[in-house]
């Protein structure tokens, strides 16, 4: 069996899934997008992705050529057509084909690409025990990364630097010195029994697995504080994590020279991860 | 005869000129263009624009697939292919097609699209005569704006803004009050005799136009001043003006509800449009 993407209204095989170049995705990264992950073929979070997605589409001034349920069953086709057990779906919108100009084409219909392909969650759970490396980067982003646009130059850059320190992800800090996220997460850290994360203001990607690791953990009577924090906090740390919908929880070991706590995973990353995992399997 | 456009070397037609949906390009912005402006078939400022490609490369760490002079080579070939007179010629360059992930792909060939298409000096001069309005809007973009990426959504959105206005461009202002430049353009005014435009730093993007403009001015003793300049100081400037590869020289006539001047096009701003035509044209 091939693997298959829907592009423009149609299935298509993998390999000839094709756009136009005068797709405005393409030059001018006029479009957004959402990765939605999948477990036991049931597709995570999906109402907080999708109406992410209407936000962000809404933010951009793009209308969605579609209604939510289309997306949903686009998704649900694409599990059955790649026979995905445990997968990422991948969704972007762009504002359409026109002949390039900076301003809106007008009556031109939007551009929307789905992809999905197997993850393993045996390789998550195996590099959760290991936990990963974070290394920290100048915030060089526009002011609007609570949008979750194709704008990602930015964050592909400031990946690709920490990769080639050996680090598996970025912790972007602003010219205030806070850190505001990952390249492609939300960052926290355990100071004691406090558990601190970045507050969802323009500054950062508001993550839907951000988000429902919050009320997961609220049942769990953990203290949590939504406030900025700086490199040198993560001294005090015990324990740091990242959350995405790609990496769920994920914990972070070391900080640059930093060793968060005793430099392995400590129990509340265990802790967490049930937590999260229990309640988006509930759902 | 049917409109080609190079892609990825080959020449297409231009309605089959397609890249894969896991181009780079579309799903992370990663790449970088130029616009060349062509006038009786000659290509304006090809060594400003490409040696400004090759830094964009070299900021972005992507190594061109191939040298300048094929990039002039194809650049001709779609000139005379396209039937080109006087027109714009659009050349991009992507980190290539690869399975999504933010980290750059390993041994993976960068992706070169370019396309041709007529445009008229004659509408140029009779929209040149009118003058252009202009809608100051905040400066939202990142930090390396002197880089010429893909990441367009910002500007995009700003002429957008302007454009709803009834204004055919937008003037940029950061944090600070300052004018960094246009959405596609770099910004001018003229105080008394003396002109003005932001120096080239980090906050804008060094114009090809600009730089052959500033040299052009050069030759006839004009007052050049790079610095900064506020709204406020709009107020007190005879004339103003944007230049770009597509626009040339292009006067402003009125900036949100301040008239330039007069609020019609002025002595100079003839005279900046004759020193650059002829410069450009004796190369």
């Amino acid at each position: 069996m091939s693997r298959e993407a829907f592009v423009n209204g149609q299935y298509k095989k993998f390999d000839n899934a094709m756009v136009h170049i005068e797709d405005r995705g393409y030059q001018f990264a006029d479009g957004v997008y959402e990765v939605f992950a999948v477990i036991n073929k049931k597709i995570v979070d999906y109402d907080g992705h999708l109406n992410r997605l209407f936000r962000s589409l809404n933010e951009i001034s793009l209308k969605s050529p579609i209604v939510k349920e289309s997306y949903i069953f686009h998704i649900r086709n694409l599990i059955h057509k790649n026979n995905i057990n445990d997968g990422l779906i991948y969704l972007q919108i762009t504002r359409g084909v026109a002949q390039r100009d900076f301003k809106f084409p007008i009556n031109v219909k939007p551009s929307i690409v789905i992809t999905a392909k197997n993850i393993s969650m045996e390789n998550y759970h195996s590099k959760f025990d290991y936990g990963i490396k974070v290394k920290t980067t100048n915030d060089l982003r526009w002011k609007r990364v609570d949008i979750k646009t194709l704008n990602l130059l930015p964050p592909v850059l400031a990946k690709q630097n920490a990769t080639e320190s050996g680090c598996e992800e970025a912790w972007m800090i602003d010219s205030d010195g806070y850190v505001t996220e990952g390249s492609s997460s939300n960052a926290w850290i355990l100071i004691k029994d406090k558990l601190i994360t970045t507050p969802a203001t323009t500054s950062i990607l508001k993550g839907i697995t951000r988000t429902s690791l919050i009320k997961a953990l609220k049942k769990n009577n953990i203290k949590l504080l939504e406030k900025r924090f700086k490199k040198q906090d993560i001294k005090k740390a015990n324990e740091a994590f990242i959350t995405s919908a790609t990496q769920f929880v994920m914990p972070v070991i070391k900080v640059d020279n930093i060793l968060v706590g005793k430099g392995r995973v400590g129990k509340y990353a265990y802790l967490f991860k049930d937590a999260y995992m229990r309640a988006i399997q509930l759902k």
